[in-house]
């Protein structure tokens, strides 16, 4: 059973090495989103909205070989728990491919306009800049399993939601002089990016599930 | 092998019966949501938050069980495609339950006061039905396995994209009386019940591309 057990590894690893792939294309994603966005750049905006179909292609191709796996192997406790949590994670981080797509897409429909006023612009950015930190440690947490990290995750969103609310306060001041358009603009990129860290943030409570057999929160 | 098929096929009856059952709580959850949203009613507000931590239990069950059934039962092929699936309608089904959730959260946080000005009562009430029309058809394609109602859902969900798109319409008349505070609630509001709809949709696909091996879009 000894070359049989390690094809099987062999096959999980490779899952594991595509979830990875997965997180970093959409960690370039949505830092390439975030300074479209900030900069009003059209053809950057498109170039994120292209790429997403790769990110699709990538996860239906991957939850068609973690089924075939199953099929084939037919894995039992530990193992097929960590083919499903795999199929689960994939979701995850299409997700968050989804979430820089409508940022760019925002972009795109409001260029040669901007869509974020510069009294935003500092408070998007760190929004941005903590997405990208935090897919970043999430493909590290898939390939390490460091639980350690994967808490960090944690604060790192904790950090998501305090700029969320500071973009709240932005737009409630009762001197924000500018219009609906745009309110409505800041709160959907809010909502989008607040989501981009919660999938992320599931992710590592999957990896921290499996390796300790807790939840984390 | 007969009885042996027999108990497995009665195990799908049941995950089946228990996503029918998903489906009509968070159908029961819209509408309540819906209702509160409209009347300022703070304590219909108050249940819908407090049922959905029932969807919550009853996914997890239910998830826990799909798993135990495919390591026990080692199904391949369709059989294993359709607990699979399962798994992924359970998922829209309890992200479904949070949309109507994180609607009675804004009805609770603006109570007193009404989160919806009267010139989108209508528009909000039409939102509210189509959402409740889509999640009641759902459950029932997941028992029938009716494609013709599979594809109607399609429909249904460009009706929500019309009234989602009057949303807008609304708050960007130069003559919107209401602050940005609303603004940022409705633009929520809306997003919530074009997402529902959106994993009700999610839901007709799995059953429709599990009976022909077609995606129907």
């Amino acid at each position: 059973m000894t070359w049989l057990r390690s094809a099987f590894q062999d096959e999980l690893d490779g899952v594991t090495a595509t979830l990875v792939g997965l997180s970093s294309l959409v960690s370039d994603a949505i830092s390439k989103a975030t300074h479209a966005l900030l900069t009003a750049n059209l053809s950057e905006a498109e170039a994120v909205i292209a790429a997403d179909d790769r990110v699709d292609d990538i996860q239906h191709e991957l939850d068609a070989r973690i089924i075939d796996i199953i099929a084939r192997q037919q894995p039992v406790a530990s193992d097929l728990r960590a083919l499903v949590t795999a199929l689960r994670m994939s979701a995850d981080l299409e997700r968050m491919g989804d979430m820089a797509h409508h940022i760019a897409k925002i972009t795109r429909l409001r260029h040669p306009g901007a869509a974020v006023p510069s009294e935003l612009l500092l408070t998007i950015e760190e929004m941005g800049k903590v997405a990208r930190t935090i897919s970043d440690k999430v493909g590290g947490i898939i390939n390490s399993r460091d639980i350690d990290k994967a808490l960090e995750v944690e604060r790192d969103d904790d950090e998501m939601d305090k700029l969320h609310r500071k973009l709240f306060t932005t737009l409630l001041d009762p001197k924000w002089p500018h219009g609906i358009e745009t309110a409505i603009d800041i709160t959907l990129i809010g909502r989008y990016y607040e989501r981009y860290a919660d999938h992320a943030v599931s992710v590592a409570r999957r990896v921290y599930f499996q390796v300790t057999g807790k939840f984390s929160k």
